[in-house]
C-alpha cells in the first residue's frame, strides 16, 4: 500500500506492507483524514514534542528519530475484522475512531507511532472497541471532524458554562472554530471571536460568533463592559455588592503563542476563567500578582475522554451542516507537503483533508 | 493619639489627631492587630504594589508617596458610635471587621489609606455594618486572626474540595497554616505540607497536616503515588480507564516566589488543581505546553467575600483553640520595625500581633 512517510523532516510517498489486524482490531481504508495542529508542530518540532510528552509521563508517543505515518483525524471504510471482533460495523461501512490502540506493549497513539501507521495511508488498523459507526446521512468529510470536534467538546466541558456566561474565543483556527460551534450547539453565548485574519473571522461568524474583531484590547474590553463584566477589580466588587453581577466571563485561548496569556489576562474581566487549549511550545511569562488581584483562573486542557469523542459523533449526527463549512480543501497523498505548507501560511484554509486513495 | 506612621520606608511613632466617626462609622480602640504579608510587601515595594493594584482596576489603595498607618487584621474595643449607627455592639464590647470603609469618595481599604488610619494606632474608625461582634469566650488574640483566616476560607472554598480529594500545601507561613487549619476544620484531608523551615513544619503539624516535608520532588511525588494520583499522564489515563481513579489532587501555593509554579507543576499529578494564594511580585515563567499535557488548572485567588469573613469569625467562635498557637508574639507600637524585621527573617514566628496601647 501507499503511505506518506514522514522522516528527516520530509514527507515521501512510499510503498509499504499493508497492516494485518490483530485480535480486537479491524483493517480499514482511510477515506479522508484531517491535518491537525499537532501534525504541523510535529513537522518542525518533533523532538521537542516527544521530549515534552516524555516529561509529562505520556507513554506511547513515537520516537522522533524513526519514520512515522501521521494522520489521526480519520473517517474510514471497514475492510476486514481481526480475530475476536464483534463485527458491530460490517465490511464496507464507515467508522470514525479514537486514535488509540491497546498494544501488548501499552497504549499506542495512532498517527504518532513508529509501529502502527496513521491515516495518511491506504490502509490502517484500528481498535474495534474504539470506533463509532458513521450514520448514513453524515457526509464522510464531516465525520472526519469528530476527532478535532472532540477536543472542543472537552474544552467547552471544562468551562462548566451555563446560560449566565459570556465567551471570548481567541484564535479562529480549527480549534477555536470548533469551540464556537460547540458553544452554539449547546445554546451558549454571546460569543466574541478574536483573530487577526479576516478569512478566519468570517469562519467564526459562520460558526456562530455574535461579534468578531481583530485583536484589540479596547474592543474586547468594551464588549465585556457591555455584558456587565468589568475589567477592574473595584468595579467588579461594586457590581457584585449592588447585585449587578454581569455575565460570568469565560475565555478560550486557542492560539498558543508566547505573550498571549499575559495580554489576554489584561483584557479579561476580574474573575474570568481562561480555558487554555492553544498549544504554546515555548515557555511563557505571566504576572502571578496581577492574576491574583484579578482572580483569574487558567485551566489548561488537552485532548478528550472517550465519552467526549462519542458526544462529538452525536453532535455531528444531529447537526452535520453546522461544521461542514470548515472543510475547505482536499489533497492527495502526493501533496501532503503542499497541504501542510498552505495551512502554515494560515488564512483562508480551515480544515484540509487528505484523501489517501 | 499615638500611631506608627509609615513614610519614606520607615515607621515612626507620632502623635496625631484622633479620628471622629462619621455617619454609620464607629470609633474603636485597636486591642491587637496582626502583621500581614501584604504589610511586609508594602514596606519594601509600596510603589510596585500600588502600580499593580491600579493596573488591576483596584481603587481605594493609598498613594505610596504619602504617609500611611498600616494594620488591617484587628480586634478592637468599641469606644463610640457615629450618627445613624445601629449600636448593635455597645461601647466597651469587642469587634472585628472587614478592613473596608464606604467613604463618599469610594471604598477605602483600611490599613492602606492615606486618609483613614489603620490599626497600628490607639484609635481608628470602622464601618459599623462591616463589623462582627466577638463572643465573650473568644480570646482577643484569636479574634484578630479572623481577617487572615478569611483569606484561607476563600482559598479553600475556591478549590471546591470534597472527601475524595488530597491536598499538598506549599509554604507554611501564616497563609499556608490557615489553609491547613481550614481544611482540617472542614474534615478534609489528607494533607502534605511542604516548607524548608523546620519551625514552620512544626506549626503545620499542629494545624493538622498529616505529613510534613522539606521541599523534595521525590517525597511529594511519592506521597501522591501512595494516594493513587500518579504524576504521569499515561498512568493517570490508565488508572481512570481501570476505574482506579485516586484522590483528586488539590495544591495550595502559599509561597509566592518565582519558579515555584513551574516546579510545583512538575511535582503535581496529572489533572491537579492549583490554588495560587502566594503573592509573587515578580513575573514568572511557566511552560504552557507541559501544563496542557498534564491538564493542570491554576486558580489565582485574592482576599475574600464578606460572607467568607463572617464564616471565619464563626469558625473561630466554634473552635478558638485550633488556630490559637499561631499567635507567637506581641510587640508594642514602638517596636513595629523590630516585629517586621523578625517576620522577614522567617522561622519560629507565625503571627505577631501589635498591641497599640
Amino acid at each position: 500500500m501507499r503511505a506518506a512517510v514522514f522522516a528527516n523532516g520530509r514527507f515521501t510517498v512510499e510503498n509499504m506492507p499493508a497492516p494485518t489486524p490483530g485480535p480486537g482490531q479491524i483493517l480499514v481504508r482511510p477515506l479522508v483524514c484531517g491535518i491537525c495542529g499537532s501534525d504541523l508542530h510535529t513537522r518542525h518540532h518533533a523532538h521537542h514534542l516527544a521530549a515534552l510528552l516524555q516529561r509529562a509521563g505520556f507513554k506511547g508517543f513515537m520516537s522522533p528519530d524513526l519514520p512515522v505515518v501521521l494522520g489521526h483525524e480519520f473517517c474510514c471504510e471497514v475492510l476486514d475484522h481481526g480475530p475476536g471482533c464483534t463485527r458491530a460495523v460490517p465490511k464496507g461501512n464507515r467508522v470514525v475512531g479514537l486514535p488509540f490502540l491497546a498494544d501488548p506493549n501499552g497504549v499506542v497513539l495512532l498517527g504518532y507511532s513508529n509501529v502502527y501507521n496513521g491515516a495518511f495511508a491506504e490502509e490502517m488498523v484500528l481498535q474495534e472497541s474504539a470506533t463509532v459507526a458513521v450514520p448514513d446521512h453524515v457526509p464522510t468529510d464531516v465525520a472526519a471532524l469528530a476527532e478535532p470536534l472532540a477536543v472542543a467538546v472537552h474544552a467547552v466541558g471544562a468551562a462548566s458554562a451555563d446560560k449566565d456566561c459570556a465567551f471570548v474565543v481567541y484564535g479562529c483556527g480549527p480549534v477555536g472554530l470548533f469551540v464556537i460551534a460547540r458553544l452554539r450547539y449547546l445554546g451558549l453565548g454571546p460569543i466574541l471571536a478574536v483573530d487577526p485574519d479576516p478569512a478566519r473571522r468570517n469562519f467564526a461568524e459562520h460558526m456562530g460568533a455574535d461579534v468578531v474583531t481583530a485583536p484589540s484590547a479596547e474592543r474586547v474590553g468594551g464588549w465585556w463592559a457591555e455584558r456587565g463584566a468589568p475589567l477592574g477589580v473595584s468595579d467588579a466588587a461594586a457590581a457584585r455588592a449592588a447585585g449587578l453581577a454581569g455575565r460570568r466571563p469565560i475565555i478560550f485561548e486557542c492560539v498558543g503563542k508566547p505573550g498571549l496569556l499575559k495580554s489576554i489576562a489584561e483584557e479579561a474581566p476580574a474573575g474570568a476563567s481562561m480555558i487554555v487549549v492553544g498549544l504554546c511550545m515555548n515557555p511563557d511569562t505571566i504576572e502571578p500578582s496581577y492574576l491574583i488581584q484579578k482572580e483569574i483562573a487558567m485551566r489548561f486542557v488537552f485532548a478528550y475522554k472517550p465519552e467526549e469523542f462519542v458526544e462529538a459523533t452525536r453532535m455531528l449526527a444531529k447537526d452535520p451542516d453546522r461544521v461542514a463549512p470548515l472543510v475547505t480543501g482536499h489533497e492527495t497523498l502526493d501533496r501532503v507537503t503542499e497541504a501542510f505548507d498552505a495551512l502554515e501560511r494560515g488564512g483562508s484554509q480551515a480544515k484540509v483533508l487528505i484523501r489517501p486513495t
